[in-house]
């Protein structure tokens, strides 16, 4: 069930890049709720392809077809199906390379898993799957949404080393994210970013960088002890997106470096709950929300397909040098915003139908 | 299901920091495997505390029982059961601030989960309920050494801004972790650490810091797509231990800054195998080993126990000074570098037994 | 996740009677096997309403598409998503009845559950989403088939109370099931089942039955201890199925008048493996098999969607009396036939997979 | 995890006959509710051996300790963990056929699932294992009767072929039950099975039988549509039980032979709610409740385990005449009575959790 992703709002994923179509399974999310197609297609919008100079040319207009779970606009709480058409699939581009093994790419641990390769863009791999979970997202953001105020906006906070100024995480809105093509709120850092994609991209290379999201009105009390830690269930939703390779909640990696006396959140009256001063924890302690923002970040490596060539070997060993042509983005970070936000509201949807 | 790990090889841990046990239930481990208390104690012994002058003085002998799926000094392939008993228990400590949520502790996250609070420290929270994964831990280590000749190293390889020098992945081992008390195998920096350590704790402070771990000759293949990716149960299991606070494979966030061209493992020939050059991806492709060393880095924040008085408020908003006193590590990181090996192993070992 | 089914082997299925189509996503099929359309729709065409005058005339060709995890005709390894359109969809039939539940259907009971109720034939609780389990089974049924030599087939045993004469699970065939509409071996049994159906549709009633089903050449040591039994395992995945009130294994309630004298299982060689001269145990030991023909029965009630008037309330606790139009089956036995084989399938591929 | 039963409320249960002790985990028990010792004692008490003439002399007073998870008497919220010591362990008497498969018990099917054997009385196969589910069963039914009202009651309805006269299942109670040692509430019926059981075990015999359980004042509404239905869950719950053959709710295989317009449950106004006429259903329709007690019957075979002399084979196929002394009941069922509640607890409990 490595498809499947939840363990009450659950969303399992299927179908690849070079099939008919793609699509998710949603189960636990409650009845009554209003949904449509629109409500999906605005995120799987951010996602797609060909949004603009920074992208892949490949055109996927993503439109979803809601086939079972909700009846005239309500979802009526059975399990939601939804179905993504595939319609601009070009397989030849990847047969050049059939017998060379990506370089990072999956293609060598697929082989080496199942001792056999999709001839088609990386099969389950690909990040077309990503939609899939856009559009799961999608359903579970509405059901935070409207029954618990839960809203939830990422961003790109670097572009390798062109880091964003502090962006508000109590203010920053999706509109302000996406004032950038590059979809960072802090516009002269976008312009730099943006620059740095394009000068990469002309040169054949792609870079990565940092996308940072924040949860706002979470209540406190949602998460499980021990190993289902909302951070933990976290890490592992924003880790199994292609290409992430690592993942902080709160000071992360940057708070090794403080004193327990500086780290510690003190608690204080906010109105009349309790709050803490700072926010170092990032919204979770012991594993559970304690209605601060959640917020955390995930690092996302350079795509692996690059235009200029790659002195590599193929599977016999051979040496060659592989030149991958197809259709990729210099950056993943600007459409991967909308993903990073789909695993945030999968992962707290599920917490909050957990809670029984 | 929120105390279990793992889908085929599974670990269920039970109990608290101050009842009379704590213990774990491991499924799918594989018949006929020799193992006695004695491989599990190894280990523990280097998780207790009161192990030098830098740890807790709680003392804890911290010995196994098995109770089942053991007979004659091998596995029966039915589930074992393992119990440590707690023989040091002080819950008089903890009395004090009944009514005062610690900071950054569990304990005010915990009463909004439930409504309802532990005095003894913790619950489930403590960081006595890691002993019980260290248990599971060393069960799946024993396959996987057995069975696979998997060789799991983890160490200290920074201690706040104290940073190791470079530790040869490919050759480290548990007696150069053991060679120093802070458990960092470069020396010269163990002893920077050792001293950092020992100045902040006679401030009554604590300080934070970063594992390194390596698993050694894993196979190519094991893994999952999708969502059970092995880095993504990795994040997962190593996010669940108390004060970790952020994960990263390969690369991690330093990879964010680095073009594609540099990033990309170039295949090469090792012997008859196909390996990589570099190892950015930290032996995880697409969510699947390749056959190189699984490296991951986990960061811990300052322990949240300091003695220093805490200027926070009560659960009626009351302005308090908190002083705790009970018995704290000012450094969790030397304790935590088995839990570390432990949550690996069991990852690696699901997956081992995933393969189907 | 309510629709998924199997831990490693899995089949999550999806979509309603009177949406655009269902589906079906498979985990855990190894790579390499060799499966196609044609291996799916052979038993699709078993179940589908149509076959004959017994059943109701809806008219469901059922072809199936393979959308992902199979290229060039082999099982990739990676998840298989499988889509049957519904084309002969009649949402008009089902408007007369939306305030009323009708009697012992799941209109009521969702209602309860969800506090919404669809106006479409019943939503997820459709026989209709059988046709998604049979596709799903049909891959399990081939890697069983491909694998381990694993032979299922499963027959009408009774049709209300006429009962068929013993049938030789050592040698019956699908073919012999087929040799009669209602699908039962014995011939002459078969013209007395068929000749009641046809009585009771003509007077606008229903009947129900028992279904047997035996799986030949399962490896002794497939199953697990204590709550995931084979035996537990198929009673949960054939109670699944719509209509289904009883499930028994090996001599099941009539075996509870034995002594254990009688009822035991004597070891006996058969050949060179070790086996049991009866096999009163239904080919299970302790949950797990013991290389004997697994076999167990199925009780399906009358199908509740009858001509006949009906004497009930409204939602509003009005007295009604309804007739149900539509199209339905007076027997749901014989078309249930595939599904119980799929169900068994799948419990048995789960078992194989999760053997490790 | 087959050791692990349900999804939010789950009981995992741990140890074996002949280990010093067997547990269960429970998580998913909502804080705040009052429970210690002695509730779960009362249950455990009715599941002991040597209870009367009629059950195995092997003496265990099955007292249970509560190690986590409870402090001053009221649940936290987070796991529970229950140790039930092995007092009479005799480890002796089985070792007599170390190299003899005993006919219908687990022993062949574990060796040729694990390569290897218990020397020890069935490993987890034993209905030792039964005490912990019964215990993890009793915290569910404090739960589902203080916070629902539900109220579960079995008793023995057959042994062989001696059925106990229709029981009310509106108003029977434990009390009746326990009226006779038999547990059969009809106690002229009970008569005639206690001289059925007396002269079976003089015979050094054994004799199986049903037993019947009723929930009542279940709500309408809890239970899930596709695989994990009411009924689905039930089944699977009850066949776990060791020797367990067969499940039916409601009319089960006796309503095979009804019509349609007979069988089906005819709405009415119950008061206030909507209830049915008759209850054919065994108050579960489409896998969810509908307010009507839930209804079931489970077979049990005669104990595998009996005196007389049995011929069969060993291990190496030489023909042997096996006789078993140990201590074994010759009829299961009055002791099988509180498993078969615990298990209908643990599922109803699990399924008002994931209601969300």
């Amino acid at each position: 069930m490595s498809s499947t992703i939840g363990k009450i709002f659950s969303v399992t994923t299927f179908g690849e890049s070079h099939g008919s179509c793609i699509g998710a399974v949603i189960e636990g999310c409650p009845s009554g709720l209003e949904i449509g197609e629109q409500n999906i297609e605005l995120q799987l919008a951010r996602r797609r392809p060909g949004q603009g100079s920074l992208c892949s040319t490949r055109n996927e207009p993503d439109n979803v077809r809601i086939v079972s779970g909700v009846e005239a606009g309500l979802t009526l709480g059975s399990p939601i199906a939804l179905i993504i058409d595939n319609k601009d699939k070009r397989t030849a581009d990847y047969v050049d390379f059939a017998n060379i093994p990506r370089p990072s790419h999956a293609d060598f641990a697929y082989r080496s898993r199942y001792g056999i390769s999709s001839a088609s863009g990386g099969g389950r791999a690909s990040a077309r799957e990503t939609a899939a979970r856009v559009a799961g997202g999608a359903v579970a953001e509405k059901y935070l949404q409207d029954r618990h105020g839960v809203d939830i906006v990422a961003w790109v906070s670097a572009v390798s080393n062109v880091e964003s100024a502090d962006i508000s995480v109590d203010t920053v809105t999706r509109a302000d994210v996406d004032a950038s093509e590059v979809r960072c709120p802090d516009l002269s850092s976008a312009k730099a970013m943006a620059a740095m994609i394009s000068g990469v991209a002309e040169a054949g290379d792609s870079v990565g960088g940092v996308i940072t999201c924040v949860c706002r009105n979470v209540p406190a009390g949602w998460g499980e002890p021990v190993f289902d830690k909302v951070d933990a269930m976290l890490a592992s939703a924003v880790l199994s997106i292609p290409a992430c390779k690592g993942f902080e909640i709160g000071s992360g990696f940057s708070g090794t470096c403080m004193r327990g006396s500086e780290h510690n959140d003190m608690f204080v009256m906010k109105g009349s709950r309790l709050g803490t001063g700072t926010n170092r924890s990032g919204g979770v302690q012991g594993g559970i929300t304690n209605g601060e923002p959640v917020i955390f970040r995930a690092a996302f490596k350079p795509v692996a397909s690059i235009r200029l060539p790659q002195h590599t070997v193929d599977y016999d060993g051979k040496s060659v040098v592989l030149e991958i042509k197809g259709r990729h983005d210099p950056c993943v970070l600007p459409r991967a915003v909308p993903v990073v936000e789909a695993m945030a509201a999968i992962v707290l949807a599920d917490m909050a139908r957990r809670r029984g």
